[in-house]
């Protein structure tokens, strides 16, 4: 093991749907610090590739249904959002007053489908984000570009920021990866003393991306993306989906 | 932000029930790299604090109780693990073959109390580790020999690795800590559009468990401790407990 570091990427410029964020970004770390060496892992936060990809609705334009309109009776939210909720869902796991848990339909059990309503910009106030339609490729098609104008082929993680059961507070997640183990497997290795060990599967990318998020920090002065140096990993083919459990898999409920 | 950095601590001995480990770890940091720097957050997990605290268990000497007997039945587990499981908890979350949550009496909803048998060391093949008894105060008492040798009184925490429901594989969270914020409570301020932030406590020691889990590995090359050099903080007196949802508001269920 040796020490590792994270560098936030600062001086982006905010982006609208259309911007090529690909190139935008390997452009900027091209030219700029923290740059890109080999065995990096470029982590971006869910919120400029929605921007970008165009995922912003205007509440206002949304038809709402039927079902949405009795969920946002229930859960006191509303109603074009939780139509978005829906529409962005494969399945609700629990809707009381100002709770709505889905299962989003890439997977991932969060809060209100991932929609999020703040930092979108100035007249953004009836606006809303959706998560990208497809994440793992977004960090694939971030990762090209990058090659191309630096030379090296980065690790990209998509962060997103997720509540937990039981723990206050938010930390980031990986929602999409491109290179990076989403998780290592050490199980049925020995451990020291030649025992097998018995439940070892470390979820490295949603690591990451937690470490991510201390160096990018949330709010005003958050920044939207960082490079993480040092850390030990091959390049594979795993993607977010293998953070997954399967439904029937949950343990704890 | 700036960026930040995490250094493994190599070369600590194994510990030892009676071991002092406040003073080895605070020796052993004014001595040789990584050091302390002022801001510095000292990581350590679990596990050997609770070897030094002697929280080490031969199940062959627990005297099993109907409870667990027939608990241990239904998880499939030794009815010995399954008493000490029972005595660390306050309430049984879930109980089904190989599976087996409980509320700690810490707070910590987690499987089997946190209760370990990998990496005890040689003969240790009937021995389990329990969770310390109170990793704040364990963290407290790391944090003051440093001062003491380094001239500089790090933010500590105690790491542990937990699994986490819908998601696969195990990320570090903060189960003690002094010093550092447990969450940073954020709503309420503006976002970057000068609206008001809905939901942002940021769960700032599990972040920075899971960074450091990161440099640590897990396994047979795995680490103790880690220092996290480069965040910005301000000490206060939150301690792990701030991370705990009381059971009446868990969001999820």
């Amino acid at each position: 093991m040796t020490m590792y570091s994270v560098h936030p990427v600062a001086g982006l410029p905010e982006f609208r749907a259309g911007d090529d964020l690909p190139v935008i970004l390997s452009d900027h770390l091209a030219t700029g610090d923290p740059g890109l060496a080999p065995g990096d892992i470029l982590v971006v936060t869910q919120k400029i590739v929605s921007k970008a990809e165009g995922r912003m609705f205007d509440l206002a334009c949304v038809d709402v249904s039927d079902e949405a309109r009795k969920l946002a009776g229930i859960t006191l939210k509303e109603p074009a959002l939780v139509e978005l909720v829906l529409r962005e869902s494969s399945a609700v796991v629990r809707a009381v007053p100002n709770v709505l848990i889905t299962r989003h339909r890439l997977g991932h059990v969060m809060a209100n489908a991932g929609i999020d309503a703040s930092n979108l910009g100035k007249g953004g106030e009836n606006r809303v984000l959706l998560l990208p339609e497809d994440p793992d490729s977004s960090a694939r098609r971030i990762a090209e570009p990058c090659q191309d104008r630096t030379g090296v082929l980065p690790g990209v993680v998509i962060s997103d920021s997720f509540g937990r059961p039981w723990r206050i507070g938010t930390t980031n997640v990986a929602i999409g990866t491109a290179g990076p183990p989403a998780v290592i497997d050490e199980r049925g290795k020995p451990d020291r003393d030649g025992r097998i060990m018995q439940v070892t599967q470390i979820a490295f990318a949603d690591s990451v991306a937690a470490a991510a998020g201390l160096a990018m920090g949330e709010g005003p002065e958050g920044l939207p993306a960082c490079v993480v140096r040092g850390l030990e990993w091959q390049p594979g083919y795993q993607t977010s989906s293998d953070l997954l459990r399967p439904p029937g898999e949950d343990l704890f409920r």
